[in-house]
This record gives structure tokens, sequence and C-alpha cells, in this order.
């Protein structure tokens, strides 16, 4: 079990904008418990926001190469973006806790009970979330996406420029059946918070949500597998992957 | 969002067990926070453990009951036993999160990934298990139940007894590809730490979960549902309800 | 098998409307064959009208309360609710058929082929009958559900007061392709004979349903279930339960 | 509502043998009312028993055929061989209840409540049933199904010659936990009543089943539907079809 | 392996309506390969055009008697209808592939990727559409299915007498979500090619898909099934069948 | 629609093996139209073979680099490892059919009709496939997947040393009910061709299947989507991304 120590969990953005990862880490730390210490890491590798799975592979790669050069120095990490790219393969790789948003996301609106919509930035992005909850076995629970149909001036203000119609959105889909709502994608962390008062149902942050069953699962101890298909991947040949990376898909599992 | 102060969680027993009661006690306080003061109470009416649906229906009218008379003295409230007998329609009630084992459970596996498998004491509750894990959406990563064929003397201390059964069940689920094992029912509460070593996949401990998913739902600062299925039921005529849970069931949304 | 012997069934009322009971019993007289002797009660605990799950656990206590006090008198029994609460768990208790109105009337649209819309009284009920027809496999047959958003002034009478806004739900329901439609609720027992005329497709009625399934059952004359899941509840300590209710969760299977 | 005057079912056997028809008709007229008058029919076109869904399509041509010709004088008529042949079609085309085996049984299974498994004749049948119950959504209830691997002298005596094969496969998916076991295959009518004493769950008998549900429905009073994809089939042009088939598949709706 | 020697492909119409047949060679022709011979037939038995699960199974039997005919003439066999009527069955009974064309656009779609939805010319068979979808595992992909409202002169001429109709029907379903639209119905055979211009997505043709697919499977010289429920019927008794058709029903394994 | 003129097909192996790329070349060459030219690459970052999803992920980012660089020259592609890494994300992204080995032979399976099951090199990516199989919706028809469970030496000679080991579990996997057998894995192209002759259902080769699926698709003419989920990912700033890369993620629909 964990001996309430000093605790320090990485947050990883996937996609180049700092602007977004100053987000993330303001929602973050007014997440975290006092004794959790909140770094943050911005991938040097892809695009400003992910939009589609194949801009999630380019993300997934960039992150697990960070991921390789860095994870023994935390307790464990997020990959601070929806659609979860790379988590379930990171969670294989690294004997850590690793989380998503997503993931996150849906376990509080599991435990919150009824019915969830999400509300997001990209309309675009709907059909692939729809396919991740259904993956993840959430469908039943699932009122629907709605995304920002307008084009938006810039990931890093997008929140607050969009308020009024993100709100608008949160309101339909309370109308249509939603117990909670899950605010998707980094650029829109925190605001939850700022328009809780505004929706009669709970609303649900990314970021927030994985700060918290983050700090939950590494406090719950739970050891790395050492077998199957969770566990490390078996030691094979390999070439030009860069030497950590190398370290974590090379390694073996003896 | 909370505010590090102190966090008064109860966990109910809702089977009549005492020795159940000590168990669940003594590992949601090592669970849980400095800052949470953990509460325990058990229900005066029932059976000496849940085994069946029937006796199911039994326990969450006893622990509405009682839930019903002391809530408001709490932050959150876990309904201790597998199977989360009245979680979901407390939910529904009580304007403060609730939680069950089972789904606190789940929710754990779900976000360490890949498949898991449920270990406990009563054969008879493999069906029921099932059933509900269907309901909520996991069957695809359920890799199967396993339950204490034999009687055993004492549910409070069965989990001592056939802690080398217990143990088997487990190491034999992983080889059929469980990527972590629940321990099922709070008479196991605590197994999970003292045998972790032994199993090569991680253990979820139901009230270990449940704790630290609460502290989780209480620090995100979720608000009441005011509306929709969730939101508590509307005012209606009752009879020889106790005027707690009629306080509860007859209260309208106003 | 039965031999065309008299047969008595019970209806319970799990709400405390005499005026809903009555309706109940008009109703399965109708159903009934002459040769069926048809009783009903009504439970002394609970609230006006079954509309959510937290009111429908106290139904089904209240109706385990009843039923085990008087069950050895009759050939079957039915919980006259839709939702039908506490009817799985009854199954397991007790030696003689039990159905549900729900479950009945999901028989009958099952029988007639295609798809199945309900209609109801309540707008909040509609996610507890999805869910629930989720449960029982019957989604991809499931139109959907409509429910009365207006309050009404008496449950005994909304089957008069609202029959024009029934009928035009039932309406909208058929041009959305339900090729049967389900009249939801003990309260709306026998408007389905009343608007047949006006409705191009089959309406079937929860109690008539219950009634005509249950004698079926009764003849078919399924011995209990004295093995697994479905079987009586393995005796064990109980406190507080009432001798008859204890009689049942208390009993062994020896 | 149907006023217990006398019924007429009629039941087609749609395999060529006057033996499984002789077992079909005892079975049925011990299952039906004192009021209901049992006629059967055996198709002239086909093969010895219905072992594939190639076999089940020219039997389901063969009863259109037959129930063409003669289904106004009967008030509902069952198809009596599992896999249901035609009878989903057969719904649509005639303006009275029509019913199958396995809908039959499978409609009691859900009744009684929890799993069950199917035993009947034929290993090779096994699939084809795993997928009927997929598509009629009861597959989260089916244990599974056992058939006859051995080959046997007589379909019409199979029943008897095979008796203690077919209990024993009982026995064992009632250790795999069925609540129930459906009997398959017109040709095992009436072996439920024999070794039911030897089940410690019940067994369903599909032709009594179906007898039982047959008569529940009819006196439903369940009118034909009028519009949508279970109303007659629009009239058009046709070729080569005998007169009375004709008249079902090209007459028009008004 | 297919030698690329000369291929023979059968498509035959399962409906009565020369005009039709005309169509899907015309198409079939323009799709198959330069070493591909195309042959096409019509039943002389069934209605205009198959509407309905009951026209359906006439469909399935006339194709079977006609298949059961000239079979051995053929590399490979398309029953040319969407509905797949007597398909599945038929690839039991025969040595060679057999295809139907929506199992083979929603091949095309499902390689396509994303979500697809349906155009065809009637609205009354969209339901038995999509219970068909559901039964082939594409449920999550499918965006809806769009049927002609009015009626049309000819069956043989609606494909260009609708076009407007149809293709303002494929882009209000692009418009919600549709990453592919299948033509449905051969009497649609070859608009995909005429309307691909106007539509942002691409159209899959079914007689088209089912002549490339079939020559994909008949050059991937998969053998007949010796084995399992997908070999041919096993010998039994039969009666007035065709002599052909008797040959495959009646036919063994050995 | 394809004018039968020469059509150029690239197939990329996505770890970094010669050796497998060679075995793809062959089979690819056997499988392919005479007037089909057959490309073959091979990645320049990785692992010797892809055994997990987080491996999967490397070799998908290696892939998409380049088919960046050159996939102007081809009229269709195919990442040929099981487990289609990157395929989806790639259909997205390039104006051209690209396909998977899984999918493809899902797609043969599925035309063939009935259950399959997939036999391979390794164990522990039974439960990634599996999953894979749910995502696409194929679970229902799914036998289970058999991995050889001891070492091998080389993966371009293990399918001639694991022969007669793969050759049993082909034949146990046709015990339990599979009509077809998936050989899964780059390293086992053309293996089916060689044991054909010793398993009484189709064998399918997920190299041969994928290329005459390819030729089907290429030549049905589909054009690119210029819409929706699938069409390329709107225009957005990058970094440290390869030109050609940048020019397929960075690129608008304009």
């Amino acid at each position: 079990m964990w001996c309430d120590k000093v605790m320090k969990i990485l947050l990883i953005n996937p996609n180049i904008s700092e602007s977004v990862t100053a987000l993330i880490e303001a929602e973050a730390k007014r997440a975290a418990l006092e004794t959790t210490q909140v770094f943050t890491d911005t991938v040097q590798t892809g695009v400003a926001y992910i939009e589609t799975p194949a801009e999630a592979v380019v993300a997934a790669y960039a992150a697990f190469d960070l991921l390789a050069q860095c994870h023994t120095q935390y307790d464990g990490v997020v990959i601070a973006a929806f659609g979860d790219p790379g988590v379930a393969q990171a969670k294989e790789m690294l004997p850590i806790p690793v989380l998503g948003l997503t993931e996150a996301a849906l376990a509080s609106a599991f435990l919150l009970g009824g019915r969830f919509a999400i509300v997001g930035i990209s309309e675009r992005i709907g059909y692939w979330y729809q396919e991740m909850i259904a993956n993840l076995g959430m469908t039943r629970r699932f009122v629907g996406y709605s995304g920002l149909g307008q084009a938006f001036a810039d990931v890093g203000t997008v929140r607050d420029e969009a308020r009024a119609v993100l709100l608008q959105m949160c309101l339909k889909r309370v109308e249509e059946g939603a117990d909670s709502i899950i605010l998707a994608g980094a650029p829109l962390a925190g605001l939850a918070r700022d328009i809780a008062g505004d929706v009669p149902v709970p609303l649900i942050d990314g970021v927030g949500s994985a700060v918290r069953m983050l700090e939950a699962m590494v406090r719950g101890g739970f050891g790395p597998r050492k077998i199957g298909p969770m566990s490390p991947p078996p030691a094979k040949a390999h070439k030009n992957l860069s030497p950590s990376l190398a370290g974590l898909i090379g390694r073996g599992q003896g």
C-alpha cells in the first residue's frame, strides 16, 4: 500500500501546443492532492491538436519516446489528450500506472451512474470517440457527442472563445437525457469548474479526473504485470529505435 | 473543487455480521488518505452474508433505511458488499457520492487495462456477478468467476481459513488470461495485500478500491443531479415508510 | 402436466394505491381462463406508484414480505407493476411460477415478432425501462419509450384522463416502425382493449399478458429448481426479518 | 378479448415424417386446454427431419404452401419444428398468430428466469441454434447446446432409443449452470414429461410450450398488423405460385 | 491456387423480372475481369421484386431449384438480390463459392472503413436489412437505411425514374455521417457509377461488389467444407423434391 | 470503373525482417492477377516481428513515414502484418485503397460463411486479436485463437519449423467447430497452400486474401472521401514531422 509519501506524477501533452500544456498544468495542480507533485511535458513532434486517429498514432509514438526517457522518475503518468493516444500500449510497456483522459473521464461517469454525453471542440472527432466508447463497453450509457462546428482561432483559447456555445451544447444533451457531461479535450481543461453552476448535472473534467484517478491507482499499490498480454513486450531484435524506447520494447520479462 | 479539508466517509455493511464490518473498517482505514475520517455501520436487518439477488433486495432496503437517517453527516458513502445492493438506487436518492464495492473494483480493473477475473467465497454467486458485469458493459474483459465450493465455518474468518484455495484460484485465472484479479466480497477485505507477492498480476481489493475511488469522486466536487432519472424521486404519497426514508423517497426536486 | 383443475393465481400490487389494485383485478379477471380463480392484494408499505429504481427496491421488499406470508395458497403469482420489482428475486425464493408485467409483455411482443415500443405514464421512467430491456436482451427490437410529460391528477384515473395523449403517442411510435405497442404500468390496465381499434398494430396489456402467460407457465407443470442460482437461497443466520420472510431466505435446500 | 369459445389450432409438421407428426399430435393434445381443438398436418415435400438451414428453406416453402391453403380454418398455427422454419415470415403473411417451437420454448425459458441449455438429436444443428438464439437476443442466458453424436435408427423412435444419453446430456448441462433445459426437436416431443423426475431443473418441451403460448396469444385477441414490416406483403406481379400462396404474397393491404 | 484460366460465373436473379436480369447482366459484365465469363439466369417462380422475408423464402426455394440443376457448370455463383435470399443456405449445399449482393456490398464497406448507409427502393425493406446487418455483426458501422416512399412504375426503370430522389437520400446520409453508401437492390445496379461524381463518399454497387468479390473468392481456391455445419447436408429420406435438389439435400458427405 | 490496365500495388512489411518481406512477396505474386505489378518494401525502424499493440504503434508510425513518401506511385497498398498496424489510420490519410492482412482475411472468412478460428505464431498475441475481432463486429463467428507456445528460432523460417504443430492446431479448431481457419501473421504466408490438403475446411492466407481483396477494391474505382471522419485530416500546425508525412497530416481538404 501507498505510504502517504509525496507522489510524483507526470502529465504529457502529446500534441505540440505549449499553451494547451499550460491549461493542463493549471487544472492538474488544482485537482491534485497537496502531497502530489505535478509535472508536465510536451512532445516535440506532431500536430497542434489531435483530431483524428492518424494524428493519434503520431502522438502516441512521440509520447512513447518521451516516456521511455523519463518514466523512471515518476510514480504515475497521464497522457493528457482525449482519444487516449498510446495509453493502452504504454500500460503494457511501463511498470507504473498510466492513464488517459478519456478512460479517466469514463470511469468518473461510470461511478456517477446513469448516462453521459461528451462535448468537445471538433465535430469530426465524434465518430472516433463513439468507436472508443463502444470498444470500452460504455455504449449503452452514451447519449452522444457534440462538437464545435465552427473553426476556432487558437486551441489555447477556444475554451474561452466558445464558452457560450459549449454551454448550450451541454444543456441540449441534458435535455436528451445525459446524467453527466464529459468536457472532452485537454484544451477544455478547467471549463467544467467555470460553467458547473449553469448545468443541472455533473460536469466531468478530463484532466481533473485523470489526476484524481491516477492518485487513486498509485495509492492502490498495484505492481507491474509479470505475465500475459499486459506485461512488457518480450525481447526481440530491433532497428533504429531510440535507446530508451529500445529498452522498453526490446527488454524481456526475465 | 474540494479544499483539502477533512473528508468524512461512511462504509455501511449491508449484512448483519459485525465481524465483517471489522474487516471492512480495518481495510478502509489502511486505504484512506490521512485527511479522511472513516466511519462504519452495520445494518440491523438481514442475513449473515449476501449470496443471492433476493438477499440483496433485503440488504438494499436495510441500507436505505440506515442511509436515510444518517447520510447528511457524511461527504460520501460506500455500501460495502459485492453485488452493490441498493447502490444504483441510492445514487438517485442521495445528494452525495455513493459507491459500491463491485463498481469500484471494476473501475480499478478498467483503468489497469486488459482482462480481469473475480475470485470470491461462494460458487452460487457467480451467475449474479456475471449478469452484473454484463449489465455494466464489462463482459468483454471478463475472464470468469471462481468461488469456494466447500462450506466455510465463519464469514468473518473465511479469508484466513481458505487462503490457500483462494490463492490457487487466482493463479488458475492468471493462466487463463486474467491481467488483474478482483477479490470479491467484503469478507475478503485485506486479502489482496496478503497474497499480492504470490500472484504475478495486480490484485484488486473491493474495499480499498471503493475508499480511494470515493475520495476521488468527493474531491471531484460533482454536485447533485437536479434533473433526469438520476435526480431525487419526485414527491408522492407514501405509507408506512420510516420518516427518514419517506423524506428521501417522498421529497420533491424543488 | 396440469390437470385442468381450478388454478388459483395472485396478483400483488406492489404500490399502495387501492384504486390501481382495482384496475388490475378487473383486467386480470377479464383475461383469465374460466377455470382460473383470480386474487389480488396490495402492499401496505411504499409509494403511490413506482417511478424509479429506488422506489422499486421499497416495493420489492414489501412484496417479498407479503408473498412470504401467503404464497403457499396459490399456484402462481404476478407482481403487478412494470419494472418488475423483486420479480427475478422472488423466482429464486418461491417454488411456484412468479411473473412480472414487463417480462410478460415482452414475451408477448417477442412472440408477435418485429419491433415494439412502450407507452407509459411517466417520462422519467424511460431510462429505467431501456436498461431493463437491454438487460433482458430485447434492445434490438425496441423502438423507444414514450411517457406522459404532464402531471396527472390521480394514478387511478390517469388512464382515462390522458387517453387522447396516450393514443397519439402510440400512433407516433407506429410511424417510427413499432410493430406492436406495450402499454406500460398497472394504471393503464385495460386501456389496450379500449383503443385497439384506433391503432393499426397490436396493443399489449401488461396485466392481461401476465395472467395468460402465468396460466401457461402453471399449466406447464415446471417444478421448482433444486440446484443452481435460481434455487432457494441456502440457509444462513438472519436478524429482524419477519418470520415468513426468514423462512424463505433462511431455509435450506434439503 | 377472447370469449372462452372453442379454439381451433393447427400444428404443421414441416418435415415429411408421419411418425413425428404423431408424436407432435399426442403431446399437443396433452398440453392443450380442454376447450382447444388440436389439428395436425404434414407437408408432402421435403426431408425426413430438418437438420440444416438449407433443409429449413425447403420446409418453410412447403409449410407456406400448406398454410396458404388452410389457414382460414384456424385461430392460430404452430410450425412444429425447431429452428422455426418460415415462422417469422408466416407471421408477416397470416392474419392469425403463428408460433414456432424454438421461440415458444425460449419464451418459457425467459419466463422461468436464469440460464438455459438445449439438448437435441443432431450435433450438427448446434451452430444453427446458436445463431438463432443470438439473433433473438438470448445469448447471455444460453449455456450451450448438446446433440446426439451417434446416428439413430429412426427419427420417430429416437426419443426412446436415446433416452439414457439424452438424460446424461441434460444432467451435464445442469452442472454447467443451466437453470432450465429445452428438449429440442419435434421428435423429442413428450420426453420432458418422462424424465422430469430425474433432472433437478425444469425441462421445457417445445410442442407443449408452443401450444400453451399459442393459446395465450390467441386469447390475447391481438389483431393483424395493418402497417409496417410485419403487415402482409404489398401486392405485386407473380408467376407460377400456387393460387393460395399467390393470394397471400400477392394480396395488398387494402 | 487459381491458374488465371477463364472463370465462369453465374448470377441468378431470384425474382421473375427479366428487365432486372438485364440490368444485373450489364453491370456484371462491366465489373468482371476480361478473363471472366458472365452468365445470368432468372427464376421462373416468384414475385416481381423481393421486398419482404416471406418473399425471400419463395425466392430462395426457386433459386435452390435452379442452382441444383446447373451449378456444376460454374466456378462460382451470385444470388443477385439484396437480402441474400438462400445465400447462407446455398453455401452449405454447393461445393463452389456462393455470394449474395448484401454480404458482398457489406464486405466492400467493411474494407473501405468507417460507417456506411444503405439507400434502396422500398421503405418497408428497411427493418429487414437492419436485422440482417445486426446478424452479420455490422450494426456499429450502420448509419441507417433510406428507401423510396413513393410507388414506382416499374422495377426495371425505377433506377432512372427516381434518380434525383435517390441522390438526395445519399447526400442526406452523408450529412449524417456515412463514409460510404450502398445502393441496395439489383434494380439499382449501375446507378453508383452514374451518380458517383455527385456524392463526396464512395458509392457501393451490389452487383459490381459481388462480381469482384466472387472472382477474389474463386481465385482463392478455397475447397469445399468436408466437415461441420457448412458442409453438405447429411443424406436422408426425402419426398417430392426435384431430382437435382434431392441430389443436393439428400446427398451424403462420403 | 477500372479499365483492365496494369495495376501497381505495394505491400509494406511494417517490421524490419527482410526474410519475412521475401515470404510476403512470394505469396503476393502467386496470388495476384497477371495484370497486377506487385511491389514490396520493408520499414527501417522497429522490431523483428509485431507481437503487441505497443510494437504495432511503432510499426504504424514507421509505415506512415514510408507510405507518405511513396504512395503516389501505387494504385493500392497493403500493410502486410496481422493486427493491421496503422491500417485504419492510413485509410484516412491516403487517397487510394489501403488494406490490412487481418481485415482482408476476416472479409474472406465472412464471405465463406460460418465460424472461423485463427492460428498464429505467438500465444501472447491472442488477446489483441480477440479485441480486434470484437471491435470489427466478428466475435459471434470467432471460435478462438491458437498460438505457438514454444519459442521459435527465426521468424523467417517458423512456418516450416513448426508446420506439424500448426497443422495440429488447425485440426483441433476444426473439431471445435471452425468452418474456416485464418493462418495469421505474415511469417506464415504461403502455409495455407501447403497444408490445405490435410485440413477439411478452407484455410485463409492473409497475404493472398489481401492481394485479391485489394485488387477487387482498386477495380471498384472507389474515389477518396471528401468529407467526414475518413477524409484526410484537416490542415494544422505541426513540428518535426518528415516533409512527406507533414504533407499528409497537414494537408487540407481543399
